[in-house]
């Protein structure tokens, strides 16, 4: 990932450049690079840039020079940060990455402003790009931003939907947003890579697919880290997910189940009653119980061999498909 | 523009048919097409179609058909209804077209999201076109983004900067807020019409230029009946625009100017007393005698000319140049 950085930065930074000075501030600030006196922050909020290693991996993967990928790569991490920017307005989440977020820092109109240049950036960085495959690229980006935004509409209804009966969110329709939210961007990065390689469209797909699959299972690690993740790992709260009320995989999953826990998380969940302290700690016992952490491992576990399954079933390098195979393997390995 | 209304209609219909149908419905609510419970709205909150008019009467212009600048008409009348519902976040605007702002209506997150959701939609209804002009369109689009945005950042940053002084808005830099937030996106339907119609760059860029030119005249006449407008025509307050504080062209211009009347004027503005009632009276009178009204009025005659010059200067069809400048007055002819 460090290589496939220092390969991006200087067109990232460039295309930051050239927003309008005061939303490049907020930008900067939202990408970790700067505080919000716009000094260098060297204090690592930076996020991992796995959308522009999964990239530039695209494009070497189907033999291409990772040079190619260089505005799929800055077109996937602008995306990204839009995303954030404007998610935590609607989620109201006032942290990111253990600092305010940049709707908390700025306010949420420059907020807004600044995930619209953000994006509007992102498209232009792919629609500059010469050559044939331009228009392939930019409609690749514009079915995941389609994907995003269907994405965090449905995660944002979630929440007013009931924890059981009629209306009960389904553990395929968790799966279908979190393909949308996390999936759809994951697959671009590597497809875009691909697409700017020359790839052919199945190869395309192929790589789409195994993007897709890997960011289902990295939610699903995510998922589970939400419930039963260590704080000092997260950098959230014990029983984040559940504190919050969040309809995840595992309560999800562990409800559609029947059994006896099963029965007794949902009188706990439907109850009303506000989930703290030893409350949140029971409700995490019976998830466990009703089988709901070892199906989101299983759900994981899935993900990651069907992502795996993708590389080998395209015609790639070898040393660029071992890099992907490597890094598929580092995204999931926290301690879940 | 009733002629563009329906031939660009059902692709417009379409394109908001594949959202999510919950931005759907509050994207539907945006274009003033039906009320927050769903049901057709007849009471006239739609938009006047202006953009969508001048992407297809930029194409027959070129000699094209007017089909084939429907994509394009789509994609600006969804950036220009993307632009009102962030804008009417961050300038805390409750009221659209007499109506609540869809974050009035729905909340702020899900309108940020719904703005999301038309800007990637109009990108994809240009990216999607087949054929070469296809990457041409799309940059189009994004330069215009670019510039709404930059137009937005610097219309919110005139509100924190002084009336008089150094730091001071010039009317010069009011000019560029102008181009930016209003001329831009005309001049890109305009252009994008051409675009998809197959005309030559040269033509490509006088339309856009036309359109700037329009835009610029268009709001200058809008800052006229920001103060002196009657209410019964704008809908708005007598006055708005000076009881807002806004930093407008005719004020702007008057200050500037050094008479005696431009001196009371900025003592009264700098004094930080509230502006409404008999004040607003009073400053609308010290605005007119400095001369802010008649620079404004030759502002926008001077653009009108300008953009008809455009026109004249490009090869086009007669019939539909004469529309164009029909249009042009005719979006002009306003009481001011």
């Amino acid at each position: 990932m460090r290589r496939s950085r220092d390969l991006v930065r200087p067109a990232l930074v460039e295309a930051v450049g050239r927003l309008h000075p005061w939303t490049g501030e907020m930008a900067a600030y939202g990408l970790g690079w700067a505080d919000t006196a716009g000094t260098p922050d060297p204090g690592g909020s930076e996020g991992k840039g796995v959308r522009q290693a999964l990239a530039v991996l695209g494009a070497e993967a189907v033999g291409a020079d990772g040079a190619d990928a260089v505005p799929g790569a800055v077109a996937v991490e602008l995306v990204h940060t839009f995303s954030l920017l404007h998610d935590d307005i609607m989620d109201d989440d006032a942290l990111r990455r253990q600092r305010p977020a940049v709707w908390k820092a700025y306010g949420t109109g420059p907020a807004v402003l600044t995930g619209d240049a953000l994006l509007a950036q992102a498209v232009a960085s792919l629609a500059e790009v010469p050559g044939p495959r331009t228009a392939a690229a930019v409609r690749c980006l514009c079915a995941t931003l389609t994907a995003l935004v269907s994405g965090q509409a449905e995660d944002l209804r979630f929440e007013d939907r009931p924890w059981s009966g009629p209306g009960a969110v389904e553990p395929e329709q968790y799966r279908s947003m979190a393909e949308h939210k996390t999936g759809a961007l994951l697959g671009c990065a590597l497809a875009l890579g691909a697409i700017l390689g020359g790839a052919p469209d199945r190869t395309v797909a192929i790589l789409d697919r195994a993007g897709r699959h890997l960011g289902l299972a990295f939610q699903a690690v995510d998922d589970i880290l939400g419930i039963w993740g260590d704080p000092a790992t997260t950098g959230k709260p014990v029983h984040a997910d559940l504190r919050q009320g969040k309809k995840t995989y595992p309560v999800l999953v562990a409800m559609a189940g029947g059994s006896r826990s099963a029965y007794a998380l949902e009188t706990l969940l439907t109850s009303g009653r506000r989930i703290d302290g030893a409350t949140a700690e029971h409700v995490a016992a019976l998830v466990e119980e009703a089988g709901g952490r070892t199906a989101t491992r299983e759900e994981a576990r899935r993900h990651l061999d069907a992502a795996r399954r993708a590389l080998r079933e395209a015609a790639l390098t070898r040393s660029a498909a071992q890099e992907l195979d490597v890094l598929f393997t580092h995204l999931l390995d926290r301690t879940w």
